[in-house]
């Protein structure tokens, strides 16, 4: 798919927020790191391990969210003991699969050309500190890099805005001149709550449709399309 | 998401395909058998095996299709030898994962319910006869099913019409009066070009937008939806 931008005024009036940000908040799991599916294994697995099950297509659409809004959509007749064992088996078994975690096409080049631009670069995800250690080995990009949020800085994961709010305080740049690239529904939601232009890409493995029903301006086959953008921009 | 009807016509003129049907095709991986997320990871592994990748999400849109077209879009550099590889590594990364296999909610009982309306079941699949084998293990429903069709049935998988086509003919019941259930946008451009009506399922991980748009008639969660509707009707 190629970009799509709902609005026909002038370029002048409306110049692509991915053009003239101050600053990036990225997603990573689906957006630069390939390991949506992984964790939708993961999770089918530690169901399995606590004698449940929800079809993995279901996992997928819920993958994204606070962990506790997860498991009430994938796991709902779970009492409070079953829904901590199915969080822990699923951090073991993620843990398990992730030898397997790739980078996604462009992701290292995105991080990089935003940096050589002056462009404030944040890393707005919930995932737990292990997660985001494991991440930041396969990015291996820490020198372009500003900043980083963790489980351990928000109350509240997406799709509610804290994740973006605390990264907007940490790039150090008023909302309305940063933008949020993610690849689920719930990163679209979270970045229209916190006042942040709001930008899909389709490596998650959601639809472009369903990440504009739920607010993104435009949406990328993967963030590969949004470095070829910035590099004609140049 | 609820069954969608573009039709705005009288009951009496368009009567619900899925209650007036005499022969249901039904395709298996994503739609009765939660397997399109396995294939999605048994085919990363063997690109890895190849030392080539692609993106999990644009394997994932590629599941259903023939296995030579699938490759032509997440193998494209390959040359013969290496396709060869990828597709046995593939088959074997599979049946390690086999074992994960479950049933769709619904699925039996929708077998079920249509032999006892008196309703052809045929599985309409190209999936190679060790696949299938599997799945009929997984879908304990030999009792219900009229007919199957395997890879060795067809030249072309899906999107090619031909799996429908031979479906049909098992059914031993006229095209128009026979509806083709499944879960890619491969299977509903298949039914159509087999003269199918073409009712979608999202439990393969694929929009009911895309369905749509791919032809289907009407889309729904998955096939308890349809065993629900059939058992509203009866």
């Amino acid at each position: 798919m190629n970009a799509t931008s709902p609005t026909s005024a002038p370029a002048s009036e409306h110049a692509d927020p991915l053009l003239t940000a101050e600053a990036y908040l990225l997603d990573v799991d689906g957006t630069l790191i390939d390991s949506n599916y992984l964790h939708v294994i993961a999770w089918q697995r530690a169901l399995r391990d606590a004698n449940t099950a929800a079809p993995a297509a279901s996992i997928h659409a819920a993958i994204g969210l606070d962990s506790a809004k997860l498991l009430d959509r994938i796991a709902p007749e779970a009492d409070d003991e079953q829904r901590d064992r199915i969080s822990s088996r699923h951090s073991a078994h993620y843990s398990d699969l992730s030898e397997e975690l790739a980078l996604l096409p462009g992701a290292r080049e995105l991080l990089r050309l935003l940096h050589e631009r002056g462009t404030r670069v944040v890393l707005a995800t919930s995932a737990p500190q292990e997660e985001v250690d494991r991440q930041l080995e396969v990015l291996d990009a820490e020198q372009w890099i500003d900043a980083i949020t963790t489980a351990e800085d928000v109350e509240t994961a997406k799709p509610e805005p804290d994740v973006f709010a605390v990264a907007i305080e940490r790039a150090g740049v008023p909302a309305e001149r940063c933008v949020a690239i993610g690849d689920a529904r719930w990163d679209m939601i979270a970045a229209a709550k916190a006042g942040v232009v709001a930008v899909g890409v389709e490596t998650g493995g959601t639809d472009g449709g369903v990440l504009t029903e739920a607010g993104a301006v435009s949406v990328h086959q993967g963030v590969q399309e949004i470095v070829d953008l910035l590099q004609r921009s140049a």
